[in-house]
């Protein structure tokens, strides 16, 4: 897709904005380079902080690699932000310097709608969410040169207005943080939004796929006190899922394994993102079940609506979650001492961790960048 | 359909049923014709009720053209029974001798599973619900020969367990009640279910088709106090729309008429029973919106998951309603003054009756058989 890509040059710094340290893909298809970007100087609602690491997702490939169009370059990745609070702008209330923070997949709305103020940022219907990374500056929140895009985590610091600031309870170990900001909420909002977290609530729920988000899935709605059913196309997984705590397991492509879990779950929550028919796991649902969809996958499904009616199933979708659902979730991890399975690299290893998440599938790792000890190393910019 | 037609000739009157007169398609293919058939005679739980009037829905045409498949005769279709009851069981608590009452699409479930403990006999899961007619005995609440298919409401009488009696208030008109107990409940269920008749809720409901549902669920919403859009085809219909309440007009093949509404509603009740694409109405939902899906359309949708996953939007289906929920609905209707455009015929219209719903679409008018008159005609049983 090199047609579509967009290429931005970085302009001069402007005396609202400082240079800071970053690991980007200066153009299409090209490899990770250290380079200097610019970031606003805190203002008023702003909060600096320093990064410690930043979690690699899956999307990022996507995204840098332009799978879905209209990337823009140079590009910092990475929305699993973590790190501490260096400096706050005076309006600022919700944390102070030496607090331990988060960014996750949005940085700015418009703070206005109905969404937003209902806690959905995600689903901003006044124009939109803003990405974390490879994004304009739509709503006037962010500092610094209006004209230009926002860069990501795989960077040294970041300064984002205090609403989009997640604040991460100080007994929790930075390092496994990062990816519950995506991963972790990815799976806990639709769990939260379809009663999952409510007191005292007790259901079945599937999980379809079991990789990085599946394993997040089975762990929180475990931890939830649910009946958990781990649902892969073939038995590959089936101890991987029960060691993170699945109840059951099914083969999607066993006629005996679907009939044996069929009309038993509440909730289905389906991670896959290669092309499937949602449609084939309909029969597992009760009355009044639901299946929510996460995975971008652009091709459609076939669906015969008869299921649908005679047992009032639905089809539904999700994405991420709002900030003080993320809040809730990193507060429920902690409790709960849920994690996704992380494992540490350096900036310069950023190629070979993406080479590793587009062509093999490690069982549900997610790697993370260490901020910290990759700025001591020789990958850094001039 | 020939193929799978099945005939089941009506054996011998036994002591515990009676001889009553019903108008039936004797066998696959053929006219109405009067014919005499058993009808169990009142036990314990059960009650006993004079016909006044049935409605004629279309889909008796499809069960009676066998449009779906294995449909049983002779066939006496019918399931909008109102009358007065005449007689009752020992252990009868819910009506008397000489009230008004009514049966809509069901006459049995198991009664102990969740969702007919919950109010939701049209989803039983401990076996499915007993159609009113072209269905078996399966749960031992009706009375008679167990091995002998079910008769509809094209008839003089019926005996139905005291569960599926459904008490109509008194001061209902009986003609314009039976549609009610499938066109009326197929509408208010949904609503219902989806919050559109708690109280204070305001909400804005499309309305697709425009037809004998359609109309239905125009009025049900309008009463409910909500903002109500119809939605067709083409713009034929707006007018119709306009007089049964709606307060705007979308036409969905026209771009600028779809965008005018997108992102504006809550909930869409969709009643097209003819191939068609859900998709296309997946703009006009707000975030957090729902589509349900109505008419039994077995050709399958291209559903692209993104609008989903963006916007948390669902799809979904109801079938008909359970039988709170129909008194609930009847009680509503009789309270807001609503009713269905209704036109009386007798027995010996049935065919022309047929004829019109599946040749025409003649703005929503539902057909009543006035069976007391058609008993003093020619068209009985010798």
């Amino acid at each position: 897709m090199a047609d579509s890509a967009i290429q931005m040059d970085i302009p001069e710094c402007r005396d609202d904005e400082y240079k800071e340290v970053a690991w980007a893909i200066p153009k299409f298809g090209s490899k990770f380079e250290p380079i200097w970007i610019n970031r606003p100087k805190v203002q008023d609602n702003h909060v600096k902080f320093e990064m410690h690491y930043c979690g690699i997702c899956h999307s990022d490939c996507h995204l840098g690699l332009n799978h879905l169009g209209g990337s823009m370059y140079p590009m910092v990745p990475g929305h699993e932000l973590v790190g501490v609070v260096t400096e706050v702008g005076s309006k600022v209330t919700k944390v102070k310097v030496g607090d331990k923070v988060g960014v996750g997949c949005i940085i700015d709305s418009c703070l206005d709608c109905g969404t937003c103020k209902g806690g959905d940022e995600q689903y901003c219907e006044g124009g939109g969410n803003t990405h974390t990374y490879n994004s304009l500056k739509t709503y006037g929140h962010i500092g610094g040169n209006p004209d230009t895009q926002n860069f990501g985590g795989y960077s040294a610091s970041n300064v984002v207005h205090e609403h989009f600031i997640i604040k991460v309870p100080d007994e929790m170990d930075l390092e496994k943080v990062g990816p519950i900001m995506c991963a972790g909420i990815t799976l806990y909002d639709p769990l939260r939004h379809w009663g999952a977290t409510k007191e005292g609530s007790k259901m079945c729920i599937g999980i379809v796929g079991i990789g990085g988000l599946g394993t997040m899935g089975i762990k929180l709605a475990k931890a939830l006190g649910h009946r958990v059913i781990a649902i892969s196309t073939s038995s590959n997984k089936a101890e991987l899922a029960k060691n993170k705590g699945a109840d059951a397991f099914v083969v999607s492509t066993d006629n005996a394994s679907m009939a044996a879990e069929a009309g038993k779950m509440d909730l289905i929550i389906n991670t896959v993102s290669a092309k499937h028919e949602v449609s084939h796991y309909l029969s597992l649902l009760k009355t009044d079940g639901t299946i929510v969809q996460l995975g971008l996958v652009p091709e459609p499904h076939t669906v015969c609506q008869l299921p649908l009616i005679f047992s009032r199933k639905s089809i539904s979708g999700s994405l991420i979650g709002g900030i003080a659902a993320t809040e809730e979730c990193l507060a429920f991890c902690q409790k709960h001492n849920i994690f996704p399975d992380t494992q540490l690299v350096e900036a310069k290893d950023i190629d070979w961790a993406w080479d590793q998440l587009t062509t093999l599938n490690k069982d549900g790792i997610r790697y993370v960048i260490d901020i910290k000890k990759s700025l001591t190393g020789e990958f850094v910019p001039k």
